[in-house]
């Protein structure tokens, strides 16, 4: 994230909420909260995990300065003595999370927060913007790398939802797959490579299209990628590109590529590909932009295009189709007096809107060849045995199954902050974008598929079951 | 914007066409870039413009810093002398744009740089970004405000697409028409009114939910506005509420209004408004929550729905339906060396991917009741008279027609920056956000009516056909 990194970025009922509690006392008391999301975006089989990093920094660093605190104290809501405490107050819980780049489904805890209840419930806004935005982006680049099989690069910064927006969804789009992007100030924040053309204005601002093109490539030889587009693509754009890679060639250089941007990029690049590969170019890589997501690449290659490089902006960067995760942050326990856990769950008119109560562990099931068989959510108390998984359907559609062909059970929740303090190294972008297409390379094919997938085995143990069914009774 | 004000807030192409343009000495060469966009957002009849003053101060601030250039150095791309001429380079063209808040239609430019070409060329990326986004919420904000038709609550900060992609939206979303945003960060920079109610976690973290309305209410009074869709809406939560509003009663306060936020809002308004009419407890508010945008609340107030106050958060801050506006910043003019603008235009192999050329002036041409009838894009050499008005459907459908009833021609673009220097003083958001009802008010109900309306007739002037025309046979 590049946006302001302050303590006011948060609901204003957070603050007044917090405030309440003081009064109230309950301030103190230790909570748990669990980050989830109900259903996967973009009507897919899977969630990208992606922000973890922003998100315990966002932790770390959290503080009010003075300056908050007197702006506060222009609102005539907030007592002068709660204003004082909260000067003083700093984030000193525990999270646990799944590694960033995990593959999520819906409703199982994938970031698990416990302190404090006023430092708990201060910190929601900050961290469900930060990990609903970019797994989202992370999980939509996932699906375009995916249907692309090749080289995809972000040009989103344009038409992204403002500047933080842009940056962190390039980061995003890194960690789900894409190799570079166009945006100079995300590349160096998070050095990842940076990638570009050139522009029909390039071309418009000489007198003729193949001196425009002549001139790019003069400067840039073998790394040009020269833009067709601006006139008439088949008719003068590509003759010139191949006049340019002609001259190229006398010189011991070799054209990169040429990109379309318009018309029928199926029937377009066939076309360009025959007259590319009849000059004997047929090393000149075609690349494309526009308009493009996972499904219209699909249909490209459905059509026979003949695409190298994939240009992809608005609809990766805005997480077209699905523009937000629906990811919520909920309280699930509350430590009595005596020390234990007290679980609580929100019933609500709407059950799809019910949560899991307790504090909560994450188990990823997994067959003899590593391949993904199910994830089960239980308490953390509970202790599954790969030779004797019992689970109900999160769905709550049946009832309780023995899982065989378990070969391993493996927490999905790992401690990354304890008091305060972030835990173990920070991660390479690298190995978070491969820890990716590993994950998703063990699901099963139809639940990774773009369209109608199947939904993961998605289980609940015996005893959450339990516990979640007596809450229900308890509230209506 | 909160983002990073830096240079590098671009794209990788347009350093590597900078380059170029130093290599082949057409850095210096004057040109004229229009900002516009070639369809109205969310099948709307218009959009509203916004993010002006962020464009501006970013063109104001525009340098590259040391570190910048050494960031530059790393990438292998460019020049020693280069990157030293970069480092001298400040934006010092001329901005002509339509004021922010300003009722705007396809096609028709509403900001236009003018400077020299690598100038304004750098500047594209981030121009498109700001200018881009920002529209869209204000317009997505002003549809949903003028179907409410009353007070809009913008929550969107933990479904926004960034930190900054919050902030901003909280921002524009006010210029849209809301009257507060939830968001502390967004109401301390921008001075919007902030507002909240209490979340679930508070009603959850009591041992009754009772108790919890009353702890709330104890310390905010008459200005609590109190959850009740926890458990149960109508059987727990709102006669919790009416207890607690009686209490507050006795000790002379009245309680602001219950919050719904799930359910079947129309049907639980009107049994919650019986209710509290039923307690003589009419003036308690009721507030709505939950996947609200302009359709649904259509749809809530169609169906009889007793609702005061509209949360309105994720399908607000991301633009639902329509993530991004497409707008475009397009070289329209390039002058020549012996001082003549000579236009340019891209023709392509998609007619509605066209650009008009030259330099333009959009005017705005009103009835004698002040209503729009009208605008018309023409070259700026043109002076229309509001006696004898001609023009040709920017659509191309049809001739040249007489256009009759128009009583004043409003120039839409004004000078904003002259020398790299902003004009003028920046507007109170306050006068924004007036202009835009103003203006919307003054269109016809058939055009911006939120489904299928009505297009606002478009001109082009005589002059600008006969060169769009002219350049079309050109490269054709």
């Amino acid at each position: 994230m590049t946006g302001p990194q302050t303590a006011l970025l948060t609901d204003f009922y957070q603050l007044t909420m917090a405030q309440g509690y003081w009064h109230t006392g309950l301030r103190e008391r230790e909570v748990c909260f669990d980050y989830f999301f109900r259903s996967n975006p973009f009507g897919g089989g899977y969630t990208v995990t992606a922000g973890l990093p922003d998100a315990l920094a966002f932790l770390r660093d959290f503080a009010f300065t003075d300056e908050d605190l007197a702006h506060l104290d222009t609102l005539d809501v907030f007592g002068g003595k709660f204003l004082e405490y909260l000067g003083k107050l700093r984030f000193r819980g525990e999270v646990h999370a799944a590694a960033e780049g995990t593959v999520a489904f819906p409703m199982e805890p994938v970031l698990r927060v416990t302190g404090k209840l006023d430092e708990c419930q201060l910190v929601e806004s900050a961290l469900l913007n930060i990990l609903n935005f970019q797994s989202l982006v992370a999980t939509k680049a996932c699906r375009i790398y995916r249907e692309a099989g090749g080289d995809v690069m972000e040009f989103g910064l344009r038409r992204a939802q403002g500047v933080d927006g842009a940056i962190t969804a390039s980061r995003a789009a890194f960690v789900g797959g894409c190799a570079s992007t166009s945006n100079v100030e995300a590349g160096r924040l998070h050095g990842i490579p940076v990638a570009g053309t050139l522009a029909h204005s390039w071309v418009m601002a000489y007198e003729d299209e193949e001196t425009a093109l002549r001139r790019y490539a003069a400067i840039y030889g073998s790394s040009s990628v020269l833009l067709v587009d601006t006139y008439d693509t088949l008719g003068t754009g590509l003759p010139a590109a191949i006049a340019v890679a002609r001259e190229l060639e006398g010189r011991g250089k070799k054209l990169a590529g040429i990109r379309l941007d318009s018309g029928d990029l199926a029937k377009l690049s066939r076309e360009a590909r025959a007259m590319l590969d009849a000059e004997g170019l047929e090393d000149v890589k075609i690349v494309c932009s526009g308009d493009l997501d996972e499904h219209a690449i699909r249909d490209l290659k459905q059509r026979g295009a003949r695409i190298d490089g994939w240009g992809v902006g608005t609809r990766l960067v805005t997480a077209g189709g699905d523009p937000a995760l629906a990811g919520v942050y909920k309280l699930a326990a509350v430590r009595t007096k005596d020390g234990q856990w007290e679980p609580r769950s929100k019933t609500s008119d709407e059950p799809h809107k019910a949560t899991l109560p307790g504090v909560k562990q994450v188990w990823r099931l997994s067959g003899p060849d590593g391949g993904m068989v199910a994830d089960l959510i239980a308490l953390e108390s509970e202790d599954p045995d790969p030779g004797s998984i019992l689970g109900t359907r999160v769905s709550g559609k049946g009832g309780m199954e023995l899982i065989r062909g378990v070969h391993a059970v493996t927490p999905l929740l790992e401690p990354v902050m304890k008091g305060g303090k972030i835990l173990g190294e920070s991660e390479d972008l690298m190995t978070v974008r491969e820890r990716v297409q590993m994950q998703v390379g063990r699901l099963p094919g139809p639940v990774s598929r773009i369209d109608e997938p199947e939904e993961h085995l998605m289980l609940v143990g015996p005893d959450l079951l339990d516990l979640t069914q007596r809450l229900r009774v308890t509230h209506s």
